[in-house]
């Protein structure tokens, strides 16, 4: 039975100066809807420590977890019950969880009160979405206008090999020596390990304001729980909002060997890129890992080549076991980046300019019927056959990872997808390599296929 | 004719990140209603130097001032047209200056946007309204967690003699060296000289962050300018908002010499505090000047006395000619403020406790009609006088600075008041006193009474 | 007789982190040769509000004050005994004044340790001497490295009119809107104006680390005493090295009319000034005043034209009544001198490349055989001349407002000068209108000349 | 062959503001005694990446480097030739390592000019060398009179299992989670480990202001380059005030497992501690390492308790495999000695009260001659046999690791020790655990013992 603390805390931060309706609200969360939401991703935050990505068995193993907001004269508190005492220092909570816990409680107040419930925010419309990523964003304190462009968003998956975490570290290391920063999705593996390797060159180049920042949303947070090392963390509503999130505020990406939650993201970049509106638009796209991954990027190439095109391949450049050359690459794609931006008088906290199609904004729920629906054949335009696997990738990762696919995979046996033959057939090869590379699931846990193709 | 230098620039601070829904709000403001207010605000800021309290002739000076928001990719730039030369040294604006400007802009936007369109503030509840009060000043940075209280409010007229001038200056000296900061409603005489005095102080005893903090609105602000001096301004949208802020965010108030803005603010004052869920709070409260204002005290002390009673007299103390005793009574008063908010944990930034009834929270729209029919006599609650004499005192003040009020007066002639025959006689004795004090206007303008009594 | 106080304080910044032979040397002070100077020079910064420049009357009517350094484990305490009461404010010093005292104990100790006792310097060496100067103002913490060029220093008299006092502080605020800085000679009148008016200035530029550096040295410091404004004080170990200092940081000089003092200060400037070594190096100098103190410069210039020629002229602009003129052509003669500077890779904060002669390092003594052998006629070097003639003015300051130099005078009466006749009728007119200008001492005092021509 | 680079580089920081003296001196030193220690210690910091401890193999590999200081108006720089390529990231040094080059040339010159050629101290004297070793810590900015305590000094060997070394990462990780810092002699092994664990901690609460502190001297900074962690490093001039530093500035002392090094400091620091002067002084001390570590730690407790008896033993605690409870223990034996200090009024920052004997302070150059003659025996009080071990243990770390005592042992053959019988053996039996360990060399090389027994 993992060992528990219960506790009162002050919050941190930008919750410090509430009026009195804020606090109302807050506390009203208790009985409203938002308090389970709430309960489950400060849970993820507390629990930052523990080796497991089943979001299942860590609700299970804190079923009497829970998280009150106490109203005070001066402001609120926290009120943890059977919090993970891996959060706590001699009783005391770690600083860095501290915020963590924070940032839950703001993104969800905000985006309950000020996105999804306020009549400014139409969110079917394309441009309002993106407004209201960006007002998420700004309200996190994410957007800071004085800074260079210097954000390398690190994507790849979070059960690597020890090589290939160590790699992630390397590169970090040689972006951080390079004044770069990393965001990521938060999570172990390739997304812990670029944080770590940049931690220490930062500390070797002085780069006291170095930033971690960590994208989240609630369905994943509790697989991939935030490393405390994450210096800003922000919890967006959703899978797109997050994806739309990276690819805005990052100035560069390099995507690791990861599983159909990388192949996910992989999809929606390439998916944006390839979207004339884009075509002129720097963005330095580079796929990496040691010289054991190799084979791994040559699968992800023929299929992105097969499904996307020959022209996908002019987005991003795969270098093998070469830390220092990833680095020096992304530092000089940066620099276009920035060049550009200062040429056209764009923000270098926003990408206002990288248009963003409907189809890769609208949420997806991944039902079995939406997932049975899914249009996987060559007969569309290319970005909308881009959008489309992006979504069946997505069903797969809710099915592997996220609670309530788990229970719907429990309850009603595994998703069926359907697709053009030779599609089929090249998808079958792609997901059966990612569960024989063990790139499903963190190790000592076996992997049960949550979908069939047929 | 005034010298006039039209330019572009960029706005400071919170205005900085903008979305794009923001930026076009900003620049709609050009063609909607909310256009002229920020025209005659930005007029007023950007006029700091030149005594005049007289907006019609500001305005008048000024008719081809224009002000223009731009967009930009990378944020907003303001487009000035003839602008007084005062503002800017060697064609470069005053950095002061401009972030007044953008204080305007910010508090304009702000609480047209979330205050006034924004279905959560029901504006004619008292609660929303001190919440709405709240949000405004939290908007402009103006609640810091971290300060101790030492926010001394100073009232008192714009138009005193140099001796008067002089002694605010050096009240505000021993209140800057006792780190004690200050808070004004803007403008000249009273308003000005504590500021430039603790600014010395502050200097003296190496207080960097010392604030001086203005609190106008778009009624006042053309007659009474922020001197630059002042390093946070807040423009409320009306009178009682701005009165509702110096009793919420200030922790003692001074009351210097002044005219019927000054006593519109001390029945404000009196009222609220004379209300029996105020009477256990501890809130300082000084009344003075140089000696030869002893007799003008002693009539206001009367006619308080009279209207409110002898309990009200228990709210304040007069001192004459004591700079030095008069900011140890304050650091004095305001260390128990302290004591009292610490004990009932109550946040140091807003004073949430303190009770306002809706009597002084309503907006007061000086009408003929509405100036006509106050109800000026005893057979009331002691609070509903006090209201009712501070509705009269504000729409004279109206009629004296105001450029609605002015007009009004133009076109219909003085207000008629009236009152109970006693309360007729002591009202006419005090206003007459400070017509002829001189306290109605600025030296070098005759003084046409906008009001009859009868 | 004065209000005193007798307390004990810890010191301010340098002195917090010492050696116990460090420790020991300061409280050895107390029974060395070096308690007298301490002791005198801390007075004089705790009187920095009493209007008087007769340090004999000073050191009587404080003859019981006195200053003892306490050893504790943690570093060391400063015990007061009957300190003008001035300095505090409710028992507390004001931390302006108690850096002061800090920084005469640091200057005191450092000049007698590091330099005087030091083998390293070799004073009669001129190259020697400016390292000395150097070391002195390091210490003090007066260079540095990051600031641009921004220093005016600002001579004047202490004993000036009310709108002579007026006019620089108005050319203060205009140089401070400029983001100009100040350093003067502490004391009062146009050693305080300038910075009284930067210091608005500032706060309106939001100039947060606006300089005011004030030098001193034992000999002047009683008699003008540091403004608590002055936020760096440095006590020059004699006036030779002071007036080495003024130059060498300064990169600008205002003159406002002054008395002897500021004759002296002047023919010293210009006495390095016209050396062919500096002929090409930019250096703005500006004598500048109100309306009515035009003839008392051009008594000045018609003095240096006919001393030291017509080439002298081409050094200094007269510009009368005009102090944004004055701000806009001192902000641009600081800019060629940045760029001079940068062309050279000449450090900013300290002008190595000026030649300072011999002549000028000297300390001179002023006793009555030294002022009656100077050599003061033409059939020498003009820079000889400029030497001598400081030296002349220097002593009748000393007679005029020191503590030595008043009672030599009591002892021995006056100084006899001795000069062609000619010039000896130019020094006598031009003594004459100081004295009937009444600059030869603050209003309230007689002055009787200390010194007789012939 | 190494790659090298050659380049010019400014120095950081106490560096920028020289004078012309300083800059001559620091110039002058290229054609003085002190080029060569300037030079080799120069070496040490840019070679920071580099496995080895072999100073001999350094310098041959780069026996063309070379560093000279040049003159420039503004200041110095500081031309490199041939330096290891790994000290620079895209042609650019490394911030950190540009530090410790500003460091060394720092130290190496206050050193010579201010301490060693300085009449003021008489490094004869007790008293002056302590004065000495607080004047080198404070012109290097180490005494911060504003920190709490919470310095941990880590001992240990440079030649360390993976296991021990992860260990000391451990330890570390779990002091910054409790705010605490780290100070070690630099170099690989378990003086590396406890700051990259701490940096981690430091991260995860927020720490900005962690402090890592090295502490060096020129004859071993070679075999144990400071790690570019390490954001301040200090250069003392022998070994004897190195560990006066480390006992001085620390708050507390944690062995890992070393060798004869680590022994030399065991050895000094309860020589101190044993002393009657220091019987009543809080001073932490814990034996720590991995469960494979116990019975190296169980040796050296026997050796210590026959050596200096078992009052020895009440000076430390052993703690095996417990990363968590060291760091727990550490952080109450620090807050003791916080309570201590406090409570008669100690300095945080330097150790004054530490009575060090003038054994302990006189420096040991361990010829044959001085090895031959060291009397190790027990007919001596305690603390001498402890001074003579040391001065035993040292001289062997010369001959293992340091280039001159390589070079004598080449020319000479291994130190003959002489010892009573029972101590002989005693020593013996630990020195060859030492060797059988594999802890007198870095893995990869054969240990031939520099010494002989008998």
């Amino acid at each position: 039975m993992p060992h528990k603390i219960s506790t009162t805390i002050s919050p941190e931060g930008s919750l410090e100066v509430l009026s009195q309706h804020e606090v109302n609200r807050l506390r009203d969360t208790s009985s409203s809807g938002l308090h389970d939401l709430l309960r489950r991703c400060a849970l993820a935050v507390l629990n930052c420590d523990t080796a497991t990505d089943d979001s299942v068995a860590l609700m299970e193993a804190y079923h009497d977890f829970d998280i009150e907001v106490l109203q005070q004269d001066r402001g609120i508190r926290l009120k943890l019950s059977n919090a993970p005492a891996e959060a706590f220092v001699d009783g005391k909570m770690i600083r860095g969880i501290r915020e963590h816990l924070s940032a839950v409680l703001r993104d969800i107040v905000y985006v309950y009160n000020e996105i999804q419930q306020h009549p400014r925010f139409d969110l079917s419309s394309s441009e309002d979405t993106s407004n209201a990523v960006f007002h998420i964003l700004r309200n996190a304190g994410t957007l800071k206008s004085s800074c260079e462009p210097s954000l390398v968003v690190c994507w790849g998956g979070h059960s690597i090999s020890r090589e290939e975490y160590d790699y992630t570290k390397d590169v970090g290391y040689h972006l951080g020596l390079r004044e770069l920063d990393i965001c990521t999705g938060c999570g172990p593996g390739a997304m812990k390990g670029p944080m770590k390797g940049a931690n220490v060159a930062h500390a070797k180049q002085r780069r006291k304001l170095g930033r971690y920042l960590g994208i989240s949303e609630p369905g994943i947070i509790a697989a991939e729980s935030p490393n405390p090392i994450v210096n800003e963390l922000v919890i967006m509503p959703d899978i797109e909002k997050r994806l739309e999130a990276f690819v805005r505020v990052g100035h560069g990406i390099i995507v690791f060997p990861g599983g159909v939650g990388t192949a996910e993201e992989i999809l929606y970049l390439l998916g944006l890129l390839l979207h004339p509106d884009n075509a002129k638009m720097p963005f330095p796209v580079i796929l990496t890992g040691p010289r054991s991954a190799a084979e791994y990027f040559e699968r992800i190439d023929e299929f992105l080549a097969y499904t996307l095109g020959d022209q996908a391949r002019k987005r991003y450049r795969i270098m093998i076991d070469d830390p220092i050359g990833v680095a020096r690459a992304m530092r000089e794609g940066i620099d276009e980046v920035t060049e550009f931006r200062r040429a056209h008088d764009d923000a270098f906290y926003y990408n206002w300019r990288l248009s963003i199609q409907p189809d890769f904004q609208q949420p997806f729920e991944p039902t079995h019927e939406a997932m049975a629906a899914l249009a996987l054949h060559h007969d569309q335009p290319i970005h909308e056959l881009a959008a489309n696997l992006r979504r069946a990738f997505s069903g797969i990762v809710a099915g592997n990872v996220k609670e309530p696919g788990i229970r719907a995979i429990e309850a009603h046996g595994p998703f069926r997808l359907h697709a053009e033959p030779e599609l089929m057939s090249r998808l079958d090869e792609l997901l059966s390599s990612f569960v024989a590379q063990g790139r499903m699931k963190l190790p000592g846990s076996d992997y049960v296929p949550c979908y069939t193709l047929g």
